[in-house]
């Protein structure tokens, strides 16, 4: 992500690959991230890639419902058949969340036995949706579990992750008897490692496979009492009541790194203290960077570092068309005519700050009022001088201009205002000149808040 | 349940209410389980004993979609009218489940300042639905957060419940941003208090209040690091990563209960022992009950224990009005004529059992097809002694009924049969006299299976 071209990402995963390859514990990959990140070149490049080594593709496929929405409309057809397009599935793939997918995108990662990594929490947690997982299941795709980061799950708990696959998907079809404990048990383990293409050497407890191997504390209170009745017991017991607390030892690969509780290959106490300092950082970050607007606006990336000042005359006007008349008139000559919709979130914040920030959402017309393109803007406001002279004269300056590319609750939650005011208005825009001298002219017709007449 | 009457379920209740009132620690209520287990007499009855007491009413509503559609088929309206309508909001309700509202239904739950008992693995588990807690929430009503039993959520934890109770509402309502942290731990603790009505007396830590306290460690690895910059974040570490395992110390009502992870007031290797007792002597009752069909049928309840024996003769019939003809003339008398078309199912159990079972939908009709009646019948059908006489006469014997209630789907797993089949025919059947002896003829069609010409 941080190569500033395509051929630099793509040499440093060729190298990233050669300097892994063949390790005993790093199975390398590429990892384009996503078709809606992805271009057509971006994808080929990355399948050639992963063929030349025998490495699997990992790939978000269709976490949202936008992603889908906009693949269909500015590609034309749902995501797995662009991906497949682009040749994609030529190599071994790994899809990870797959929350939107129809009938036909998950018979065609069928065909091409790709694995999807099917991640409960991080799905609820970002409001995705729920997995077709069911569905994936019955026609025999391989369906592992993962937990994705920590920005989507907290606490990255295998054990948590199994239990909430079998129960979402059991809220999600109506049916209580699909995803039963053991089903759910093998997509934690064998199916997740077909997923991962990884089968050969790891994924269940066989001659010739990887000793990878988790004990579990089966004596304390909350696993009491087992049953040994059904066979599958043991999978309710692991997948409805056992916690990644009861892991007593783990061995990977032959050797232990986990015994009796204790961590044999980590110093716990440095890590604790090490992930302390890493948080006391973040935190120093965070409280730094939100005592300024500026430096929030600035973190949002793309904003222009473009600083005006602005003189306005402001006047209430009785009659629009004589205005319109005098501008169509000798000394006046117009250069550009245009009318907007202007939707103008204002974030105030207390006597604390000076500054306010805009949120517009414009639409731009012709003359007529046709819509002809819409733009959000973002703006830094400082402090105006209002009415320094008389006539109604605003001096205002410092505009930080920003694109808006997130939507009004997310810059509510991010830059946390004390205060909102929406203004919406229509503007009829000139811009005239005068004796050389050009300057705008703003014809607006405030619809809401009322001000009264 | 186990009240042999009505009068005596609600004398039991009294003398339990009578008995604990007043305990520093035990709050009794009054429980009738749901409104489709109850009549109009027992919501009221159970009502009045509530309002004499002044305790609170504790009722499942609304858990599942089937139990909404049949008290709106059987009583013309929904399930939260219809309780209104016994005068159950006279009293303190704590409502369990709720999965089913519509938003007047949760506005009245929110007028009558009934509480709410969520319980997402539980609905989840039983594939019920999702309870919209957020619709709930955003208009003030007091949603607390329930495990259900054991029966439905294997390990009854609170911290799996409510971390639950915060992800699932964000996908189900996909808005990332709705039951953040903060509220979660509200429903876990006062709001919960608040749906109990019993938020004067614990739910928070106040003066006043009972001492009911729950101390969390967190220096374990995965509670590690922990942030300051946000006040809300140490409950996003309650909420999305602490385990009930965390749980060092314990204190009810200014008791310590547990202490350094050690119980106090229970012997935790007699509680083991115990549990594991019970655990065998359940697997040992299932074992045997499972043994034999017969006591897997009787489990299930309701059966008749009505053995006959048939004697039938068969034959196949190329002309079957030739035989319509000869039953109307005389020495035959119809006593009387119907008609049905039988979908059976057969589970067979492999050469271990003699017994075959028969799940039968007959649609009964008129005599000219029109469906008048659907019945549903289990019956076990002991080995038959067919072509014991030339002439495809067949003997059979031990026949026991029972109604079927249940799903297809629920006699599968329940029975698990080695293997099925499917027999569905149009059966016009006489009930005739001849000479005095009463007996049946049926001239059956078979539309399937196709037993060729």
């Amino acid at each position: 992500p941080d190569a500033p071209s395509l051929e630099d990402g793509l040499l440093r995963a060729r190298k990233f690959i050669e300097h892994w390859h063949g390790h005993s514990l790093i199975l390398p990959s590429v990892g384009p991230h996503a078709p809606y990140t992805s271009t057509r070149e971006m994808l080929k490049a990355c399948t050639s890639l992963a063929l030349e080594y025998d490495v699997p593709i990992h790939i978000h496929i269709a976490e949202t419902a936008k992603e889908v929405e906009e693949n269909r409309s500015e590609r034309s057809m749902p995501v797995v058949p662009w991906v497949k397009k682009q040749g994609l599935f030529d190599a071994k793939v790994l899809a990870a969340h797959c929350v939107h997918l129809d009938s036909g995108e998950i018979s065609t990662l069928q065909h091409y036995r790709a694995g999807v990594a099917h991640c409960p929490t991080s799905n609820l947690k970002l409001a995705s949706g729920i997995a077709p997982i069911t569905e994936m299941l019955d026609i025999g795709l391989n369906v592992g579990i993962g937990t994705d980061g920590p920005a989507s799950n907290n606490d990255l708990d295998m054990f948590e992750e199994t239990r909430l696959a079998a129960l979402l998907a059991k809220g999600a079809t109506s049916d209580p008897t699909v995803v039963p404990a053991r089903q759910a048990f093998a997509m934690a383990t064998i199916m997740g490692a077909r997923a991962l293409h990884m089968s050969d050497i790891t994924g269940s407890i066989e001659v010739g496979k990887r000793a990878d191997l988790v004990v579990l504390d089966l004596d304390v209170l909350h696993n009491t009492p087992t049953f040994q009745r059904d066979q599958d017991s043991i999978y309710s017991q692991i997948v409805y009541v056992s916690k990644s607390s009861d892991v007593s030892d783990v061995m990977v690969n032959g050797e232990w790194l986990m015994q009796n509780r204790q961590l044999l290959t980590v110093d716990e106490d440095q890590l604790t203290a090490s992930a302390t300092d890493y948080a006391i950082k973040i935190d120093d970050f965070l409280i730094e960077r939100e005592q300024s607007l500026l430096s929030k606006l600035v973190a949002i990336g793309g904003m222009e570092r473009q600083e005006s000042f602005e003189i306005q005359a402001k006047a209430r006007i009785t009659d629009p068309q004589k205005v319109i008349d005098v501008l169509q008139q000798y000394p006046f000559n117009i250069i550009r005519h245009v009318r907007y919709q202007q939707y103008d979130t204002y974030f105030l914040f207390g006597e604390s700050e000076d500054y306010r920030l805009r949120i517009r959402e414009g639409d731009l017309g012709d003359a007529d009022g046709k819509v002809e393109n819409v733009r959000y803007r973002l703006t830094l406001l400082g402090p105006a001088k209002e009415k320094e002279f008389s006539g109604s004269i605003l001096l205002s300056r410092s505009r930080y201009l920003a694109p808006s590319p997130h939507t009004l609750r997310f810059y509510r939650e991010y830059f946390v205002p004390v205060e909102e005011r929406e203004v919406e208005k229509d503007r009829l825009r000139w811009q005239v000149s005068f004796s050389d001298v050009e300057f705008y002219v703003n014809l607006d017709r405030l619809n809401s808040p009322d001000l009264g007449t």
